[in-house]
């Protein structure tokens, strides 16, 4: 099932996508909240009707930097010995069709398409083979980050943290094998970044172990799980979309900070 | 005014502290919250039936590293020409009294004691002159680090991230200059930390600009502002507190975590 999170003449609820190309998906409206039981409530609105919403609202999101060989190759790095991971604070979230805000202390912003898992239960030191468990779904995300203030700042609290640098959607696909999906990103319809996940390093397993060995993630938590190669600039006024097999494209604008 | 965050049976409340000494202390019931305008309901309960809570529900943690030269010297690195910044998740926050509980992925944890800024509007882009106006006071805080984990992982979401590894309180003190205050932490009675806040190589100003250039603080988001000179281990069983002059003592004691 694709659950979405949406606005709608002021109100903010979840739906599930139903449908087919971009003028026939509706959303059937959820009852309740999608990481619990819940009832489908049957009215449906159309998609073209509604503001898609970050399609969950993190407690936190963990990313994962350097996850793919080539991607670290390119920027001249090794493959790391232990995962690197890091935080994106909630107020970096924004949804599809979100402006990204080019902030005024980077001129290198780069686009990084990753994969995202949306953590549905509350857990901590997860077994390898209760990790499926814990998983709600698949988003995906775009792991904006100043690439220039990265090079100079030893974290990237700034770089990969500023308002608008984590949009996630455009909605959760709850059943899919994440295993072995193409994932890509476009700019301005060109396509920039193409990889499988199946070139991770460390596999979603892996990285929920890692990371729950230290932490408590809670429903909706966001694992991003590491960019392919590819990466590159994005300016003001590109768009720039990131689109995983199995999922959808999740697209955002690029403007200047106002 | 001190505002402290407890519970006393089942319910949750901000409350005013009042009074001296151990027993003499009591909380006046907040009715509100504490970053808009609010009445003291006259209500009063001993502080010595309550539970301590963080002080502060924040949205993000934002800590800085570095910030005292003794101790980057220490630690054997250089003061870095630009603030260290990361972030310390939600889940890692708990008050005076609870528990630091000793992760299993480290041998060699460390107290940092640090002065805690807690932000009460929302901002982004302060400028310097306007810093003062959306701090809403200053607490105590720990920022406890899995010293061997930090060694080993380039970002530090693990070992400074992990659950109870981020100790706020043990209450807000609105009324408060912090520009040279003495900031120490003791273990087990036993002193380790003592420095002055006045040696911080950025000044609070500095920090607030800093971060609000790349991201929005929300009000309860926490600035922690660097540890002085003296970080050491942690043991199981160890009571560590952190005493900055004018505003109190935050106590935690190390557990295995169960």
């Amino acid at each position: 099932m694709r659950i979405a999170r949406f606005s709608i003449d002021g109100n903010v609820a979840f739906g599930a996508v139903e449908g087919e190309g971009p003028d026939g998906l509706v959303l059937d409206i959820i009852k309740g909240i999608p990481y619990a039981e819940f009832e489908l409530s049957g009215t449906k609105v159309p998609l073209s009707k509604v503001r898609l919403l970050p399609p969950v609202l993190p407690n936190k999101v963990v990313a994962i930097g350097r996850n793919y060989a080539e991607h670290a190759a390119e920027l001249g790095n090794e493959v790391p010995d232990v995962p690197v991971a890091f935080f994106k604070p909630t107020t970096s979230v924004i949804g599809s069709g979100d402006a990204i805000e080019y902030p005024s202390f980077s001129n290198e912003l780069h686009h990084e398409a990753e994969l995202a898992v949306v953590i549905g239960r509350m857990c901590r030191e997860v077994p390898r083979e209760r990790v499926k468990d814990v998983i709600f779904g698949y988003t995906c995300a775009n792991d904006v980050t100043a690439r220039d203030a990265q090079k100079r700042e030893k974290q990237w609290a700034r770089a990969k943290g500023f308002d608008t640098s984590c949009p996630l959607g455009p909605w959760v696909e709850t059943d899919l094998d994440p295993s072995d999906l193409t994932i890509q990103a476009t700019v301005n319809g060109e396509q920039r970044q193409l990889g499988r996940t199946s070139d991770m390093i460390r596999s979603i397993e892996d990285l929920v172990v890692h990371i729950t060995e230290a932490m408590t993630l809670l429903p909706g938590d966001v694992i991003l799980t590491g960019t392919p190669a590819g990466v590159g600039p994005l300016h003001v006024g590109d768009e720039v979309a990131v689109t995983i097999e199995g999922i959808g494209t999740l697209t955002n604008k690029v403007i200047k900070r106002g």
